[in-house]
């Protein structure tokens, strides 16, 4: 059977189904589940709506939001084909974080194919009162800043836009490893991002919230430079700094680490990145090569280029070492903000998150982890800056770090 | 442990989870759950959009949506306070359909707490891609027949609102069966029905389905006459005949079957319906008294006035014999539905569900299903004009039924 064949056949029929977590076997359970029993939970709900928490199932709920306008790398391909994604990511919520998620692909493009954004947020809102949390997935940019933060404000549960933070949570993990690693400080590292859109805007917030100061944003156009219009962008603008550099290559140069969540080829058929760049960056610098499948520079083009020069390098793919892997963040953080009963997910609880993975892997992995991770080559070193998916660790630690953020800036109802 | 105390204990963190239909249990797994296998039925769906059904949990899951203004006997408690009931009602539909469904509850009653219809029906639009049907739940009389109606006509999948039709299912089973017994003709039958609500119109058009002319509808008024105005409820207007009768008692006069879908006690404090008036319907009477959970008139107090008679009394109760349960149809019927990827639910789907129900419990029960539903004593009688909602064979029967008749309507993807 081909790759895709067993792809097309892991999907027939789809991946999710309603779990119980009640026996119904005989009238008595039935009059339980259902009236008339069930007329009083409904009861102390109506009398003292928090209860909401005790006795339904939003307690462990959150719901995977998308409208389909930027699904994968694949594009505006609409609610409908996204539905495979949102399956994949309630799993995921279920196996790694024990979240109950569910799929809610929205039918909210308009007309043109463009988001009506005030539509969209009504929706969502509307059907927050089953959810402990909302996940935005797949949404595209800008779109996605205006709903996450609008969502947030209206709503007393978090909302949590996956592209936006995910991927900045699991760099600056990556990141503070690579430092260690290396030798060097975090906060007097030159960064650059290439790709402005939903994950690098926020990965440069983070790695801002982290102490760097010296970062540099490039997109298509090169480096987000103040001289440069940003009316249609505001987003961009807020980020843009004084500088002579306008080129990605120029930016890389002397750079400490170079992150790229943009693509392979640029739209005019050049390629993004060209490896001989790295041999230009500071003494052992970062490569994260993120796009996918294919990365903007591949490991084997920078071994080649390297050779027996110390350097890292990391790619969103889980056949090269080093996989930065949202996996590793979001069922975790929803963990935590639901065991606390979360009003929002703060930067703090971000950060938090960030931290604690970044800890996980330094530390000597037990056996049973050791078996499942990879054996004798699961520990802390260039080729494992990140712990691998399956780490039963990470369960364990990350929530916990999660839900002491969110008591400390005030956002949980308990505790 | 009181018999409130057990209610709110099988309450306690809900009673719906996140059920995977796929294992992961490693990074081929990972990669073929999401990314890069992930892909592949997106791209598909994309290309296809029928392919959904295939490629997707859409093929089996129905969204069981509610505003919360009309839940159970409660009233308007809003969305947060009607989760219970809407879990209670995912998990019937998987306990005796097989049927994925998932609890929605909007905040859609806005201001005044009036049904914002047409916002409504945008939202429930806009969230209908995941599902292969929408089961309409405890939204209030009469707009739930406009929210009905317009989103059957906007959506290719099918819409259900089950206080409407479920209780008209099974009311029309029992109908059935109390003519078996009694020997008289469906047809020639004169009936009753109190209650001008959601319940007591559609029983009263799937009585008129099933051939029988005289019929009078009863609301707090009294009989529904055309000399009354009914500019306000264009529904009740439309079922208003000729009559001299003008009250309740009146109308029972003579009457083959009382069915009341109202409550036990007017607002104005006096009883809804006299036991003493049983006495003057036409011989061996049915009396079905649905209200929840006193009904109208009990069988204890039927059983004082008519003695040695015949006569047939069923309730809503689980704890006398003949509960009008609407768990014996909607499972049922929307498993046909999800079975044959309908595009609407017929009326002829609906009788089909009707007709099959009285069937099964004419027939003699295998001893595995007498075993769990009473013994010796599960067999067709006056006790007995139902099935019991543990009753095997009630899968086996009604699907199949409801598919046959939405391939004879043409409302079926498949066949």
């Amino acid at each position: 059977m081909t790759k895709e064949q067993k792809a097309i056949n892991y999907h027939i029929g789809g991946k999710v189904s309603l779990g119980l977590k009640r026996n119904i076997t005989n009238q008595d359970d039935l009059s339980l589940a259902y009236t008339p029993g069930v007329a009083l939970p409904c009861l102390e709900i109506a009398k003292e709506k928090e209860k909401v928490y005790n006795l339904t199932s939003k307690c462990n709920t959150v719901a995977v939001v998308t409208d389909g306008t930027a699904v994968l790398g694949l594009g505006n391909i609409g609610p409908y084909a996204s539905i495979p994604v949102m399956e994949g990511k309630a799993c995921l919520f279920k196996k790694f974080g024990l979240v109950d998620a569910w799929p809610v692909p929205l039918q909210a493009s308009y007309n043109s194919g463009k988001l009506d954004i005030d539509k969209f947020i009504d929706i969502v809102a509307a059907l927050s009162p089953m959810y402990g949390g909302i996940n935005l997935e797949d949404i595209a940019a800008p779109a996605c800043f205006e709903v996450e933060d609008r969502l947030e404000k209206m709503l007393d549960i978090p909302v949590f836009h996956d592209d936006q933070w995910g991927t900045g949570i699991v760099t600056v993990a990556g990141l503070i490893n690579y430092c260690k690693l290396s030798n060097k400080n975090i906060k007097g590292l030159s960064v650059v991002i290439n790709g402005a859109g939903a994950a690098g805007l926020r990965i440069y917030d983070m790695l801002k919230n982290e102490g760097i100061k010296d970062i540099y944003l490039a997109d298509l156009e090169g480096v987000l430079t103040r001289d440069r219009d940003y009316s249609q962008n505001k987003m961009k603008g807020e980020r843009a700094r004084e500088t002579n550099k306008r080129t990605l290559q120029e930016a890389v140069r002397d750079a400490d680490a170079i992150i790229m969540v943009s693509s392979y080829k640029r739209p005019d058929g050049k390629r993004t990145f060209d490896p001989r760049w790295v041999l230009e960056m500071k003494e052992f610098p970062a490569v994260f090569a993120m796009a996918n499948p294919i990365p903007e520079v591949s490991p084997e083009e920078v071994k080649k280029v390297m050779g027996q020069k110390d350097y890292i390098m990391a790619t969103g793919r889980s056949d090269y070492p080093n996989q930065i892997n949202n996996v590793l963040a979001f069922p975790y953080l929803f963990r935590g903000a639901l065991d606390c009963r979360a009003r929002d997910i703060t930067l703090s609880m971000k950060t938090a998150a960030a931290h604690v993975l970044a800890e996980i892997i330094r530390e000597r992995a037990p056996d049973e982890v050791n078996a499942i991770c990879g054996g004798n080559n699961y520990q802390f070193d260039k080729d494992h800056i990140i712990p691998h998916p399956f780490d039963k660790r990470l369960i364990k630690a990350i929530p916990i770090a999660v839900t002491e953020a969110a008591i400390k800036d005030g956002v949980s109802r308990e505790g």
